[in-house]
């Protein structure tokens, strides 16, 4: 069993109440670079697992999540309830409780995805342009690795050169990040990597400059297939960033080249780095 | 006060509880062609109305709407409940609900919205191309406009020749919908004006070919600046059309060239028209 899936499994305890302990091996830290946070994509994770336990459904089609506090490395749970079972669609909202109060407030609306060509209509946009996975570099999120392993020491990052200026003081002016993500430890994607996926880049806006802590306001996921082995090809974009607050889409395609999930979330500009 | 204000009116009854009568001036057919239930747009715009009646954020900045039943031209009601109400930004879950069942259920992160340069960061994708509004073509959804006025004799909708195509059995072969969209009556756009705007153009899979009723599963829209005055132009296209499902992503720019809404949905794809 790998970290990511202990880090996210759920124990029920009756009536759609689900016992989880976010895990210090997820953890990132807010600017404060002391107050220890776990990554929204493990949240998703964990409370996806909660709600497909008795979904009529297997495929978490459809997940709005609305982060409404930091999550602490400290005991919670998940209380799943059912809005809808129907023959196509199930419709639950989920919510991750800390401290009596919500952390995390999901609607996940879960399917069946059929073969491609079901429904009589195939058609697929093309994938983002990426360099073989061996022109990429490898990445640990800066702030992070110099004090505590937590999420960067999890995952497997390569980025694109061309969206890795901001590095080293030059970014590119374009509010875009690419790259290839996988675990560190050897696991297939699957819905929950794909929840772990969808916010697994860096924020766009540092493809425009050094911006701070960027949290996610809101994220919408929808997945659309289930993803073959291999590492997962990821492409970002900002649309608009204005007002203080800035919009990032995401895809990602998997190692068959399909594209396997989209998301896009809102997010506050951070105040400086 | 415009029939689309009336349509979408709220009554507070206490307890964040609000009725609301669906609106037959608004009412769309099923494909049974008898069956009248009421646009999606619309049931969103009276939702945000009970949520900003008590909301200490003006703007609602990210909201989800997962459709689980069809709305009947019958009384409902909009049950709102307040999640989180903090200095950025305040969650609400809303529920629109029918016959005690919960027919459109929400959530809505409501905020303000800065200033372009807030945050110290102002970015904007390029805006779609749309060739000037005397060289588009007015449209009315052609099973409705036979039989019943409805949806379809409140907009005043008139699309991009280059994504009509479908009109008269030529499909373009890309799933691209361009418009330019406001009520028929004189009124100027509001959050709730963009409620109905992210979900106004025809499905993109008619770019396909002749698609049937594609009903939205799930939607999520981004108030992203407070519109200007003067129509709407909207551009929607689909990256995924496989296993049954598709997604359609609309981007909203007002009268001032400012990118005003954003929105993903993921629906099904018709059974044939």
């Amino acid at each position: 069993m790998t970290a990511f899936d202990e880090a996210t499994a759920i124990t029920p305890d009756g009536e759609g109440c689900y016992h989880v302990r976010l895990d210090e091996r997820f953890a990132i830290f807010l600017p404060d670079r002391v107050t220890a946070a776990v990554n929204g994509g493990v949240l998703m994770a964990t409370v996806l697992r909660a709600v497909l336990d008795t979904s009529p459904h297997p495929h978490p089609v459809a997940t709005s999540a609305h982060f409404l506090r930091v999550a602490r490395l400290e005991p919670a749970r998940v209380q799943v309830a059912w809005l809808k079972q129907g023959g196509t669609a199930a419709t639950a909202r989920a919510t991750l409780i800390q401290d009596d109060r919500p952390v995390l407030e999901t609607t996940v609306t879960t399917g069946s995805l059929g073969p491609p060509g079901d429904g009589g209509l195939s058609w697929t946009g093309e994938p983002p342009p990426l360099p073989a996975i061996e022109q990429c570099a490898g990445f640990a999120m800066r702030a992070e690795s110099a004090a505590f392993a937590g999420y960067a020491g999890q995952v497997d990052l390569r980025l694109d050169p061309a969206t890795t200026g901001w590095l080293h003081g030059e970014p590119a002016g374009i509010p875009e990040m690419r790259g290839y993500f996988s675990l560190r430890e050897n696991r297939d994607p699957d819905a929950y990597l794909l929840a772990l996926a969808v916010d697994a880049l860096p924020p766009v806006v540092l493809g425009l400059g050094p911006f701070g802590w960027s949290p996610t306001v809101e994220l919408t996921w929808h997945m659309r297939a289930v993803p073959a082995a291999g590492p997962l090809r990821i492409a970002t974009r900002g649309r608009h960033i204005s007002g203080g607050w800035f919009d990032e889409e995401a895809e990602v395609w998997d190692g068959a080249d399909r594209l396997v999930a989209q998301s896009r979330q809102i997010a506050r500009v951070g105040r400086g780095a």
